[in-house]
């Protein structure tokens, strides 16, 4: 089983130290530190192992150290940098596992630019050796980019080249529509096995400062502090420690605090259970800083975000998440307003921003999601997303026979409104009704209505309200089709229907990149017995269909 | 071989007939008019063959139709408007041709919205019966969708629920992108395999109007006459015939009277020549119209596309095309300036459309293209689009030793920068430089102007400036380098970078969707033994391996 729970204590790989607004995170993989056994991790190269502990750092960087402004990725090794994803570890992998480490990759990289762009937090990278291909997509996620000038190390991307695959953690992309390089220059660079050193390097914009090797830390430490001072990241706040998240797992139930998941392996789907707060959350900054990572919204998201990793690295084969809540929809309410009323601290800016993050993983999981609002239910602003990212939604409309429940409601919060954004830069809301900004007005003049199915339905928030007598028949068999489809077809139809309307850096790493390299990571050119990730360091060359598709 | 000429006369599947401002379309399909034997076209299904005939009536009603307004899509068989494409041809295609084939037909629908959108002629598509998959995507790209309201007729897209492949030809991203479909209803919509008729398929906004099976023709002519009425096409202009094209094709030679290209079939490169006119192209609207088809614009596009379709058709092991250009430069410029003076004459309007679409088609053709500027070479303007299309391009600094032809130049023209988009909405230059527009701006300045190597490579025009020594050796390294390489990766990686900027619904449908479509089409779940695609049909049950990837 694959735990993505992991604190510095137990990095392998990684090692963090502070210096006053600016920390810095080294690389220094342990080669036989591998996941699974069956490889080396020579050369810092990664496998998803080396990746849960940097995802780990990011997010204390982030909860635990307000008062780092800047953080600098470099690698402890002498003359390496990070030559990428391993490729033994890669060659060996199921298709599955592939797709999924590169998803949770990318969105390991996409967290760094979130850092950057809403915590002030910046990334600088320090490559102090050679980068190749996924470790220089990893410098790319950073804001600058340092390179050392030592007439050797070079960036590259090799995989096209050597490996017959792409980039697969945000490369090609990041290249031409975040750093701007040209897209023939692109080409090139994208085709150079032995990668850019020096001056072209910084003329191509494929970094943006060279350093001589007496001065790296140095000069690194020195932009770093330019950085800081930009930042608007508190000087003197106290961070809150992320504390290992408590949960059981035992036999098809994985039980969290807030959130409880029951397997139906022959249906191929997770019945999931989120509970609302016991009580009233902390209201004011004092009592959330206090109530640390026991303050409702970031418990929650903390779980969440462990369970949907869980889920998606150990269990591949349940395909549909049925969501249904349970609990005090006025205690959801009360967390929402803590994140609202107190948006301008660093704290709780950060809360929100995890919440964010989380749901958005919701939406690139390739899972069903099917969301079931019925009575005794808690769907209220951060939960409603639950609806809103659902492919398809139930809310009862009315009560059951013979229980005293009354009728399910949903109540929207500001929460639905802007804190909670999609990777294509709207909220859920936004691409719901991308034509029609009348609905969301008129929404939002429903803050803090409950809104009982017939309104929830005539808002445009549901997508089906039976009432009892329909209900159980109508809930059983969407469960039943999804699971009868196949679930490749599934995955590539809700990646196409999820994203309407624009489209940014990460709808495109997700959507485009991404697409693509799943469709390679099936192509016997790559795969195949005679394929270059296959033959990749046997020696022997590859044996390439040359039909163009 | 797949030839894409036709004409109406030739037509084994549509009717086009004629009413004033109004064109109707109206789909035919022979069952036993399959493009190769195996299959039978019924319920109006539709092979490439069928999808060649409706290219060739949208071109047509363009140029040799300037008095119809609005064309109405219908079918001339009772009870079905089109069961889409048809599953037997796909399921027996190779993976090749199925690519292909999605990648025309998007073409010929984008086509479609874009004789709405800047030829003001307008579609509505008149669905008078069943329309499945292909057939629905059909009438999601016209501007306006009537449904028959007799209780039975459905739209639908069972793409996912009977075939576990993907509504291929834009139908996910304009349901949702285009006519704003809520998500959770398109994602219902999706899987049924039924579909949706009546009265729900208008309140979902699947279609446009219901109308009864007694007024089926007499509203759409009305419709189509409300439409015709805000039309800027002109009521009594004369048409050009599209004549046939002249091309001869022998052994590895192909030769058109602008273009010819040479296969190396052991290089996997085909050698393009562009010819410049031999003469100044005609100036005024009158000499323009009297040339026609002659016309040295709308004449090399013709032949351009036709090489474009050709190529991806019959030579798919033909991965890289090295384009050169010979001639006079000044014929070219003035073949700009014709298209540029007249730019609001109808005839000149299509012309520019036409060549905007043809170099569309380059971008998304899925082979490399490297341009190699050379003395006696005329990449002026409109020519000049191959420099800026090209993957990789090399131009000669200074002269040949032993030639007395003198340096080559670019020399851009209007045409650069506006008329001629990409598939991202905005120029090549734009997407070039997409964080330096003064570098446009500079170039505009040079309009008209002789660009030796220098000065192409300060604008940012060229990849390569090698001089005569260094000339041969770079460029036959790129193209037998480009050649090592896998089509696949190769594929994926041109997708990536020829596209920066923003999206719009045709790139989100030639990058998101047919890269999904693409990887789903070689996972088992659709194309293996038990696959849904393989078996469809048979009345064997599909056995899909549940995993999510």
């Amino acid at each position: 089983m694959i735990d993505f729970a992991t604190n510095p204590e137990q990095y392998k790989h990684w090692k963090l130290s502070f210096d006053g607004p600016v920390a810095t995170l080294a690389m220094d993989v342990q080669e036989d530190g591998g996941m699974v056994p069956g490889y080396e991790l020579k050369l810092n190269s990664y496998d998803l192992g080396v990746d849960i502990e940097l995802h780990d750092a990011i997010q204390r960087l982030r909860f635990e150290h307000p008062e780092v402004k800047c953080v600098i990725i470099t690698s402890a090794k002498e003359r390496v940098f990070c030559a990428g994803a391993n490729i033994s570890m890669l060659g060996a992998s199921t298709h599955a596992h592939k797709v999924n480490f590169c998803k949770f990759t990318n969105e390991t990289r996409n967290g760094m630019e979130d850092a950057s762009e809403f915590s002030d937090q910046r990334y600088i990278c320090l490559i102090n050796g050679t980068a190749a291909g996924g470790g220089y997509e990893l410098a790319l996620a950073a804001d600058y980019i340092m390179l050392i000038d030592d007439g050797a190390s070079t960036v590259s991307l090799p995989e096209v080249p050597l490996l017959a695959v792409l980039p697969g953690t945000g490369g090609l992309t990041r290249v031409v529509d975040k750093r701007y390089v040209r897209r023939d220059r692109a080409d090139y660079f994208c085709t150079l096995a032995e990668g850019i050193k020096g001056k072209r390097a910084l003329d191509w914009n494929l970094v943006d400062e060279l350093v001589p090797r007496s001065k790296l830390m140095e000069t690194a430490k020195e932009r770093a502090r330019e950085f800081a001072a930009a930042s608007s990241r508190p000087d003197d706040a106290t961070g809150i420690e992320l504390k290992p998240l408590q949960r059981e797992i035992t036999g098809d139930k994985i039980t969290y605090r807030h959130l409880s998941a029951t397997i139906d392996r022959d249906g191929r789907s997770a019945e999931v259970m989120i509970l609302a707060p016991d009580a009233e959350p902390a209201q004011s900054i004092e009592d959330i800083h206090a109530a640390g990572v026991d303050f409702w919204p970031l418990d929650f998201a903390r779980q969440l975000d462990d369970f949907i990793l869980h889920m998606r690295a150990n269990e591949g084969e349940i395909s549909t998440w049925v969501i249904r809540s349970s609990g005090n929809a006025d205690f959801v309410e009360a967390g929402d307003h803590a994140l609202l009323d107190n948006a301008d601290d660093w704290l709780v800016r950060e809360i929100t921003l995890f919440m964010k993050r989380t749901f958005k993983r919701i939406d690139v999981s390739s899972r069903s999601v099917i969301t079931l609002v019925e009575p005794g239910s808690c769907f209220t602003g951060t939960l409603m997303e639950f609806v809103l990212a659902a492919d398809r939604s139930f809310m009862l409309d009315g009560v059951m026979e013979g229980s005293n429940l009354p009728a399910p409601t949903l109540r929207p919060t500001g929460m639905n409104f802007g804190p909670l954004p999609m990777c294509n830069g709207i909220t859920r809301l936004e691409t719901r009704f991308l034509d029609d900004q009348e609905k969301i007005d008129g929404l939002q003049g429903a803050i803090g209505n409950d809104l009982e199915a017939e309104a929830a339905d005539e808002f445009g928030l549901i997508t089906f309200a039976p009432d009892d007598i329909d209900w159980e028949d109508e809930v059983r068999i969407a469960i039943e089709e999804r699971a009868s489809f196949s679930t490749d077809a599934l995955t590539g139809m809700e990646a196409s229907l999820r994203f309407a309307g624009p489209e940014t850096l990460e709808t495109k790493i997700f959507g485009r990149l991404s697409a693509w390299q799943n469709w390679i990571f099936q192509r016997p050119n790559a795969v195949g017995e005679e394929g270059a990730l296959k033959l990749y360091g046997t020696g022997k060359q590859s044996n390439f269909d040359k039909n163009r598709v």
